[in-house]
């Protein structure tokens, strides 16, 4: 049995409905770790809260619900590019209770299918944050964004972070993330992903991306990269992290890639979990 | 919390290997049940046996093994057609103990994903076993094994049955058997399938393969006969067990069809728990 793993989620009412089952592909992939979550929420309805605390209570794991004060953002720049949600990953510190000073924050549009164990391990002697970069994408697009945004380092994606939470409490400041808003807004794609990128880029580790943020999008990509390496049977044992990104879902009915059916099956047996007991659909 | 739900294997020493990844998947899909397996091996090492009852004893399921008698074959007509473990599951009424009157065969080449709760309770008055036939084959294919084996029903799969053990033990006879396939010898194709369909198909009710005997290598068929009903969302949601029939098998690393991954993904929770807590492989 592994001490706690602490798992973040922000996540507004919509993305609400994808943590069931994320939590569940978590719960049966890690049976030897005592995982407890945290869901910062942004305009989320008790309704929406009662459910998930039931579930979770009926699985047998802990969830513990933050909301936010409107204090934390008195200063900041949003409008319609760049939404709270987007800050509270970068400010758990100073969100989540002093007592948890390491979390895993994720997506909520992913599945884990293998432990977290390694990833909650990573050494972060020097670093702030543990982040993959998605190797899939041309190195062109790796090194406009490098340019772009005026560093020397990989393009991370922030769907999946380890974080120090002790050094975040030291080092992020809000006032910093809005500065840089302030003076970039123009030059930002994908707003919190830049920032992150921009302001603490040079104190994240890098970390498989295979590993640790598959990009479920570009199964045949993965093989053609690693000289075949990356096959769907090495994905299956090694991979933790599915990662659906993009627009199409696996939860919408028209998705068709190659791992729709895996996250369709976790799916579907938190169905069964939330319905007391199995109760049949007609057929 | 449903009464035990017993489930029945057959099988030699190879096939064996492949039993705790069935046994795993019922046990995920199927917790609101209480499920036994039983075990009729041929020439299974005392090695494998303590493997599968170790592995059985961590995540908390009973198993149970049973060797057949000799004389219950002296008078059978075993050549390299025809071997002893074809007779097993037809013989199950008399191989396993009197309390036990219901049981499901299933071979090793499957994988559960939804609950076998409704197979379990279907109504057997006026039958002695339910199978599904392959409504993906081809009705000339169909029509052919009626014709070469002079029933009027449809042919069956055998990979899955529910049996009623009571009305087993009342009317199966190992010398029904030897008797028909000596007279037909030069006619079966597939023994255990054959002799099952011309003695037992008219005792055998049909219930629906896409639901439990789904044939994982027609993924593109289905959808085809079914008016686009059994796309891979039904198949997620109301299928209970894939059928890996054929050559190819999804643990061979070649195995290249769409239901390959979810099967990796249950073998691979397996080897987690065998390997008592997690070790990770080296990357």
């Amino acid at each position: 049995m592994t001490d706690g793993i602490h798992i973040l989620f922000t996540t507004d009412e919509k993305y609400a409905l994808r943590l069931p089952t994320v939590i569940k592909s978590i719960q049966i992939n890690n049976p030897y770790a005592n995982v407890e979550f945290h869901v910062v929420c942004d305009d989320m309805s008790d309704g929406m809260k009662e459910n998930l605390l039931s579930f979770c209570d009926r699985i047998g794991v802990t969830i513990s619900f933050y909301s936010i004060s409107d204090d934390l953002f008195k200063d900041a720049p949003v409008n319609r590019y760049y939404s709270r949600t987007m800050y509270y990953r970068m400010l758990a510190g100073d969100i989540l209770p002093e007592e948890i000073d390491k979390i895993i924050y994720m997506d909520p549009d992913i599945l884990v299918i293998n432990p977290l164990i390694d990833l909650w391990n990573e050494d972060l002697t020097g670093y702030m944050f543990a982040a993959a970069s998605h190797t899939v994408e041309d190195s062109i697009t790796d090194n406009i964004n490098r340019i772009r945004l005026e560093t020397l380092n990989v393009y991370f994606n922030t769907g999946i972070l380890l974080m120090d939470l002790k050094k975040c409490r030291d080092k992020v400041r809000i006032s910093d993330i809005n500065q840089f808003i302030a003076d970039n807004e123009h030059k930002l794609m994908l707003p919190d992903q830049d920032v992150f990128n921009a302001l603490y880029g040079d104190l994240t580790k890098q970390i498989s991306d295979a590993v640790w943020n598959y990009d479920a999008r570009k199964y045949t990509r993965y093989p053609m990269i690693s000289k075949g390496l990356y096959d769907e049977d090495w994905i299956m044992k090694n991979t933790s992290i599915l990662h659906y990104c993009g627009k199409d879902k696996p939860w919408n009915k028209n998705y068709r890639y190659r791992f729709g059916n895996i996250y369709r099956h976790y799916e579907n047996i938190c169905r069964r979990d939330m319905a007391e007991g199995y109760v049949p659909e007609s057929q």
